[in-house]
């Protein structure tokens, strides 16, 4: 690695876009989560591809560790240059290039956030609906494979990331996929890159789906008695086919910090918040169908919300729910646990980490994306208090062992990065060997966000 | 490549299940479209993913190319084995190990077909959607990334496959996703493998996505006076946010061949044959909608068929279309072309492939899967008839041209195989070359589905 050498090409042409600023290098080591400040060698804010590529290209010639960064709140750590290097800094590259409305597409750069882009479209009847609570970059969102609270009913990146422009780990620029709306046109790369956290290429633009605004919406908060019964709800309201736009569960630890954080005076019960999207009638219909199943499962204090500002009060308490938990407890940090199960194994893995949790002591309220069995403990530990973050850890992972003996996974929606390393394996098996194959192959100089994804190389 | 000593080893373990039978090559070196019989060395049947790995163990051994086999119903020659080797049919491994209902998940072997699925899960009040026509087998849509009729709705397999169990070129078993919803951990090897059509593994077992059967289906028939008003009703129809399972259109040369082939007697129009999945009332709102917007682009002749034996009859004439089509001139086969373009531009991509067709005198009735802007022009060719097949070809070239510059695929749903294998240098761009690295990492000797896919290894 020839770090000097590197940082005078890319000088060359980046001039005051590249920074070895202390607090420009510290912002872009730090994470919001609990792991330690790794503040990179250099922060680059290129303006186009070219400039990408040129980046690439000079780390790849001097072996320097190239680490994309959207917006900085992804949850494990991914955007982290844990190896030194240059952080890539997506910001100044935030233009919608276009938004196709009869396609109801749209190619962005992948520093425009979320908000931004449904800023951008709002007059136009059409939505990028998926959601991860932190106005995120799109392109951190496709890197990270994020998903959110519309999961349910729009799918994740994966199902709404079309095509990409990626520069490749030897500065290449490829484009991936096409506007149509399918294609059987060989391997998918489009979906190999989306969730790869930057360890095969940096993500350069994206083209989007859209979707349709809702012509009606409605909202609602409903307590339970206990988790088994809101998440019984759940089951039964899917399996009725009942389409829901939002599912979303926080349990009576969750409810006291939202109340305190946002002044609310919910009850300390269970909740479930959700939502439908569709036509008057279908919506109202939608209402009617799931208010029967809940009022089976003794659910109650229904609050149906159908104007926009009661419903837009709803999801912010709902996504400042996180910093709450944070908040209820000043000083700590989160190790926010993200496993999802198969919906039937749901009820179980809840009750089961609840259980767990209050045996070990550490305190983790629960929220969770129900509708695809996807649920977070974010558990609470003293900032510095080791004995307390290797108690958490150890919760952390019997959640993660729990999962995978349901069948599910150790991460629903917020990646691998440094957090989740440990269980790929586990998760995998020899199909983790095959992805650090892959890897091997795309980036044989392993400077694409390297240590971690993939096995480390002997 | 030592290809006695290969079948030797197979023999020892498959004894009677491997054969070198003329009529079993044959039979395996066939497809439903215009290639060449390309017969096998050697046809194997295994009956489980214990036999599948030691035969792709001992093909390892002795370099011997591996082709798998479903129903042989690919349109590209996906699994014809035109570098000889041995074709692994499928056909004993086809049971359906678990239907997990409260999960909606089904966990199949590869040999199972959607219909033979579908009638399993009958009483559940689950389905497998995914609809290409031919009663394929699970494994050969996940490879080839079919989709069909319902993709509009349900999506592609890409969509609809949680997670496989695939052999990999080493003859290794490596399992890829989980039975949870959506999972973050990791490079998507499940996206990875659908639709890479054998060349990076075979497919031993599918963990699929089901969904419910719904509560009412309506299905109608509606004739236009124009491509363009059908085409254009179908892009109001989604712009409108109006949700249909199916939308499909047949031009008025695939009507004329349906008529004579089904004894139907529609008007020799353009039309629209669509349904409707949802609530009694949601499926009566959306029908209802429907009719308004084609009454504004003078579709008339509405034909609404609530009974499931009308609408059976549609979806056989639909499914059978592509026979009538071959029918309509008796001693030919066709060139089945299979373009998606950005929903904007299809009107003008089936106008422009009409007048085209129309100037170079090659018939080519057209059926689309309109709703996600996929269409096929059947092109038919008089067997044998080079100078025709030569003239079909450049139009069919022209199809995929027209289609790539308007940001379009080469192939909707029907895949590369070696028809389609001349377009993925234009496609693509330098990503085929990444295809290539990734395919020489996971089979450096290239014996799965050789020939096929990627560009020739220098």
């Amino acid at each position: 690695m020839d770090m000097q050498t590197a940082l005078a090409d890319l000088s060359s042409f980046l001039g005051q876009r590249l920074s070895r600023s202390k607090s420009d290098l510290d912002l872009h080591g730090a994470s919001e989560s609990y792991f330690p400040l790794s503040p990179p060698d250099a922060v680059a804010w290129p303006e186009s591809t070219e400039e990408v590529a040129r980046i690439v290209a000079a780390c790849a010639r001097h072996r320097v560790p190239v680490v994309g960064w959207g917006t900085g709140t992804s949850l494990e750590g991914q955007a982290q240059a844990f190896s030194g290097g240059v952080v890539v800094d997506f910001s100044r590259m935030n233009r919608v290039l276009e938004v196709a409305q009869a396609d109801m597409v749209a190619r962005v750069q992948p520093g425009v956030t979320r908000e931004a882009l449904n800023e951008e479209l709002r007059a136009t009847g059409l939505m990028f609906p998926v959601d991860p609570g932190a106005n995120a970059s799109l392109g951190g969102m496709a890197s990270t494979r994020a998903s959110g609270t519309t999961a349910v009913r729009y799918g994740t990146m994966r199902d709404n990331v079309l095509g990409l422009e990626v520069v490749t780990a030897r500065g290449e620029v490829i484009r991936t996929g096409t506007a149509a709306r399918k294609s059987a046109a060989g391997y998918d790369l489009t979906a190999l890159f989306v969730g790869s956290e930057g360890t095969l290429g940096l993500i350069t633009e994206l083209t989007l789906r859209l979707h349709g605004q809702p012509e009606a919406i409605s909202a609602a908060v409903c307590a339970f008695e206990s988790v088994a019964g809101a998440v019984q709800t759940v089951i039964d309201t899917i399996q009725c086919g009942i389409p829901m736009a939002r599912i979303e569960l926080l349990d009576e630890d969750s409810v006291r910090a939202v109340n305190a954080y946002a002044k609310m005076n919910l009850p300390e019960k269970p909740h479930l918040l959700l939502e439908f999207h569709g036509s008057a009638a279908g919506v109202a219909e939608q209402a009617e169908a799931f208010g029967a199943i809940a009022a089976d499962h003794h659910g109650s204090g229904f609050d149906w919300a159908t104007r926009p500002e009661a419903r837009r009060a709803l999801w912010t308490m709902r996504h400042n729910a996180y910093y709450a938990v944070l908040a209820s407890r000043p000083g700590a940090r989160a190790i926010v646990t993200d496993i999802c199960v198969p919906i039937s194994r749901l009820a179980e893995a809840i009750e089961e980490t609840r259980a767990d949790l209050a045996q070990s002591g550490v305190h983790g309220p629960i929220l969770g994306h129900v509708g695809d069995g996807n649920f977070h403990a974010s558990l609470l530990v003293r900032d510095g208090d080791a004995e307390e973050l290797s108690r958490a850890k150890a919760a952390a992972e019997r959640m993660v062992e729990r999962s995978l003996a349901m069948g599910g996974t150790a991460t629903g929606e917020h990646g691998i990065g440094v957090g989740k390393l440990g269980y790929m394996a586990r998760e995998h098996g020899p199909g983790w060997a095959m992805m650090g194959t892959i890897k091997a192959a795309l980036d044989p100089d392993n400077i694409m966000n390297p240590g971690k994804m993939v096995p480390p190389r002997n």
